[in-house]
């Protein structure tokens, strides 16, 4: 692990219950702001988005609001809402609620300050390749959810529902957002069941990020404080969201997990799932296909050390082998009620199944060469198949 | 310690053996830079300068250097510097060495573009308290210790000679360091006495961001993990200063206890001793009054949850006092070879100690008011007493 690395977020992140009420008195980046939110009502009902939209006022910033980004946000919500802020004169971009909306606030960014279609500078199968022209412009990110972290990366996950493809949208540092805020007090009202597939895919970015080859002390540093986090109380805010402590927690624990997240395969191989089933939420397919993903790895003992570190982070005191990490992924996944996932819930065949490994290789949520141990096809065609219910 | 706070450390920092010869790839922030250095030897005879002039060479970027910098940096060495850079047209400033040299840089950057003298703008006992006009010119750090980690935050101190006022300066967050370079490599001919010093130095600064009152989550996950390091690869640095795993650590470390460092009253003690006698090292200074100051609070029993953690950071798993971290930190301080450090041995006396709590309540180096239980001066007194040999 003595190895070479660099450390660079250089986005300000405010994090504790009430942070929201200090939005005004930040330096904010600009004049005019395109609110970007989904579709969902939730940010209207519980009065968030009333909120950020007062705080703006209080800082003499006007806004324009684009609330219709899907559940994976889509190259047409993208071009739609950039079409959008370009004729109302924004100069800078929110993403109000989970990494649908900041994913797409992201991308929106960038296609407001560069010509043509965002697909023409994606790095996916059928995207355009191009390089940048301009400067994204800059974004601020409001998280309503304690899930995907991308209020402190600079990364969003667009679909193109023609091709079904889901990729992960990068342009270089300019892409972190300048401010996030962090604040437990938006996140009280998440159903249980999405608070547990959130809290999950906070914890799945730490243990991708603590078996990955590309793994360094810095970010094993973030990434075991997630997974304890986690581990603790993840079952307390699922069992009673009122818990603000449990939010807390579960808040911090999902932005220390983004500050180095280093996905392996699994995340692609869930981006194979969900690009083409886009009612599966991510957390869900990272849930189902976690055993048997950990699993795997743990029967060919390729990184015994780092499961038993993460099994330690989660309180396994004398854990001293990989078995023993799945083991309390197990648990964990039993203690939130999420034992009995189904694949067929969601409309997933096992004939499509057989289409995911090449799909897996096709698509960037995570790093395929990044597993501790290299998957063939007919290794993630036995994970998912093994996965299925 | 469910509290709100900000993160936000916008300098990148590469960190590893022979990242020094990455300088040149690196976007820098001018075309001439003012290289800071001290006015000892190593940083010539070893190479490093020359490693330094080479890289920027490369980038095609010009230099001119100051290498007068004190060991305790002093106002006319920042005022000398900041003439000699504005004459010869530098853009930007370059810290290369210790806590000396980088602290120096950061006030110089600050003193070529603000005009007047740079106590003007200090908010010491006999600073000016003036507002800065202008922003700091940028700043890059490269350490060639594992001490103060002044490459990670946006601190100076400087020693106003006639009044023996050693003091904090700070100017916001342009003074952060927009590049740093941590190179274990080049520390490894740092003489274990030193060695000992600086990295009791990071060891202090997290210790006392634990403790702190001002403590949070985030900043006890970095300080954890640095006492953990410093713990475990101190004694072997020390023991064999050519142990590349050692020094990788200890570097890793000391960046880690910058990332956060709260400070209390520890190092505002230290530098009411060496402010007036400038010989004694940061370092050393801390190692002969810690004893004294942590068993106050360990009596206290004012902070037990927090020293137990710190003691399990540093192995001792079976921790269940305060206790348990000052017999911990005895055995560390004997480890390294500095049970017998003399205050004695450096001029100190018993009579110069009388004025050293005054002076403490004056100086800035730390935050009286975290410690976990206020010192009165009577307390303090007492510290430095029992400190004495």
């Amino acid at each position: 692990m003595i190895t070479n690395f660099t450390y660079f977020i250089p986005t300000r992140v405010l994090f504790g219950a009430g942070q929201l009420n200090h939005l005004h008195e930040q330096q904010l980046p600009g004049k005019k702001a395109l609110i970007v939110t989904t579709s969902g009502k939730s940010v209207k009902r519980n009065g968030t988005l009333e909120r950020v939209e007062k705080q703006l006022e209080m800082a003499n910033v006007e806004y324009t609001l684009f609330d219709r980004v899907h559940p994976n946000p889509t190259l047409a919500n993208v071009m739609d809402a950039s079409i959008l802020g370009k004729e109302s004169g924004c100069d800078f971009v929110i993403g109000l609620g989970g990494g649908s909306a900041m994913d797409a606030a992201k991308a929106i960014a960038f296609a407001m300050t560069n010509p043509g279609d965002l697909w023409d500078y994606s790095f996916s199968t059928t995207g355009g390749k191009k390089e940048r022209i301009a400067q994204p412009l800059p974004i601020v990110c409001i998280t309503t959810t304690a899930g995907t972290a991308s209020e402190v990366d600079p990364w969003g996950v667009i679909t193109k529902e023609e091709t079904g493809e889901k990729s992960g949208f990068f342009s270089g540092e300019s892409m972190y957002p300048i401010l996030s805020i962090v604040d437990p007090d938006l996140m009280m009202t998440i159903p249980s069941q999405f608070t547990a597939y959130q809290g999950m895919d906070a914890f799945f970015h730490a243990t991708e990020s603590v078996i990955n080859t590309k793994n360094h002390i810095m970010g094993e540093m973030f990434a075991l404080k997630a997974i304890e986090l986690v581990a603790k109380y993840l079952p307390l805010a699922v069992k009673d969201g009122s818990d603000k402590e449990a939010r807390y927690y579960m808040a911090v624990a999902n932005s220390l997990a983004g500050y180095y997240m280093l996905c392996t395969s699994a995340h692609s191989m869930e981006h194979s799932l969900g690009g083409f089933y886009p009612e599966l939420p991510h957390g869900a397919g990272l849930i189902m296909i976690a055993h048997a993903y950990y699993q795997k790895f743990a029967d060919l003992k390729v990184c015994e050390g780092q499961m038993i570190k993460i099994a330690k982070a989660m309180g396994v005191h004398n854990a001293i082998s990989g078995q023993d990490f799945v083991n309390a992924l197990d648990k964990l996944i039993a203690d939130i009620g999420m034992s009995d996932l189904k694949m067929s819930d969601f409309g997933i065949t096992k004939e499509y199944l057989k289409s995911c490994p090449e799909r897996t290789r096709k698509v960037m949520g995570g790093d395929i060469s990044a597993d501790p141990a290299e998957l063939s096809d007919m290794d993630m065609l036995e994970i998912y198949l093994q996965s299925y219910k």
